[in-house]
């Protein structure tokens, strides 16, 4: 770890764990960390979390070898416009988003002369947000993707790769796009179908949500994330997130016209299909 | 528990726990077993679950004062048709059904004179389905449902009601046809979901599930329960599941819209709304 002084902006759940995780592998250097909230930021040094704390993006990076941003990702373009004149020549910013195409875009093209900028997104969370649950372990054994460009720098790209590799990480590199439709089908859909989902329960009768099983509680688990969060995600990947909404908008119209058809065997044969391929989850 | 012998139609996960529950909350009678499978019934009598099995329902239901329908409900009309001349004068029959409206008016008129049916419907379960996933604890805290209508005897009601007390059940007394309109809504339609959600990812690109972390995991585990089961509950529930997979339609058409129209203040609001009102269920 060849930082002196890392920066995290965004002392939350992944900011925080990050910061932890990095004093845990031996980082000998100052965690600064950024935030809106003061009260949040004096928190997160009276647990150890950081070591200085500034509410001022500008001043925070100054000296940094390493910026992370690990804000609501619709706050990052505005971030980068602030910091951009104070960053250290050699810096390397990289971030925690869920959403890479647009904002890797918007941010290469922000950065100064000598300083890179490498897309990240590791595969981790808790349903609490916040700083209270950051865990210095939390990283370890989660997927994290990078997402380099034909602009990143090959040195900034081996660094931050082998940052998450000391954390635990499985690393896999992929282009922004590519990230972006897989992460669309896989997690930024389901989050909006959780959603959709209590609200169209209690649409139904007000009072029959707690009725619902186990089952149901793990369905809608995620609908207890940030909703400022998840609005961003939606409308940074906008299109790859409408065209999975509408991929599945399609399928459930097929189940609902093989329930009114009564066509019980197609049915159990979409259930048995679906099953078969979750259960390869499993093992995962 | 006024009970000499009870028979068990259908001995998995459900039947195996409430077998085993029976002999934790000091049942000294007979335990019989019956299924389409010996060999499972043999396990079942080797793990001590049951004490005697028959393959024939007609022979396992003889001399038994509760007979307990524990099969997927989509058998048990013709297990009805097959019991009805043997059953004993004064014996109760009850199922653990996730249906009721069809099935308990089908049993009424099925049943012999001086042998009562109570519809039941015990709130509890585990993605592992058959016999060897039995707990006699797996009733403890859980809800149960009992559906009587105008033609429930009194005596055999109370007698399932206190059952399930016994086992540490939380029981509430409801019509068949509202117990299918809440459970269309927080069961069945989000089961359905959960298969659809998982075709519809793979239908996208066939090697991505494995980049869901754990919040998909949870969001999809109801896929693995029976494809069978799940098929004849829609089967029997066909109009409540309709109506539910119908209004969820609608609100994900209307979500679908807002990002369309790139409406986030309006997209925030229903997540918003969503998360407030799933964070009700963790204190249940």
């Amino acid at each position: 770890m060849d930082f002196n002084k890392v920066t995290i902006i965004g002392v939350g759940l992944m900011g925080g764990s990050f910061a932890l995780a990095l004093k845990e592998h031996g980082f000998k250097g100052r965690v600064a960390g950024v935030g809106r909230k003061k009260d949040n930021l004096i928190k997160a040094k009276s647990l150890g979390i950081i070591d200085d704390y500034s509410t001022d993006p500008a001043t925070g990076v100054k000296d940094a070898d390493l910026i992370l941003l690990a804000s609501p990702p619709g706050q990052f373009e505005a971030i980068a416009e602030d910091i951009k004149g104070r960053l250290k020549a050699g810096a390397i910013v990289t971030d925690v988003g869920s959403v890479k195409g647009e904002i890797v875009n918007r941010l290469e093209t922000l950065m100064p002369e000598g300083v890179s900028f490498v897309g990240g997104h590791p595969i981790a969370g808790k349903e609490s947000s916040g700083v209270d649950g950051a865990d210095a372990t939390l990283f370890k054994n989660a997927k994290c993707i990078i997402t380099p460009t034909g602009n990143t720098d090959g040195s900034a790209l081996e660094n931050v790769v082998e940052l998450w590799e000391t954390f635990g990480c499985k690393v896999s590199l992929m282009t922004p796009e590519e990230h972006d439709m897989i992460f669309a089908a896989v997690s930024h859909m389901p989050h909006v179908l959780a959603y959709v989902l209590v609200n169209a329960i209690m649409d139904i009768k007000e009072d029959v949500l707690p009725y619902g099983g186990s089952g149901l509680k793990d369905m809608t688990r995620v609908a207890l994330s940030s909703a400022e969060l998840w609005g961003d995600i939606c409308s940074y990947n906008r299109e790859p997130v409408l065209k999975a909404l509408k991929g599945f908008s399609s399928s459930l119209a097929h189940t609902i016209e093989l329930i009114e058809r009564s066509d019980w065997p197609s049915l159990e044969k979409e259930f048995k299909r679906a099953k078969k391929r979750r259960q390869l989850l499993e093992s995962d």
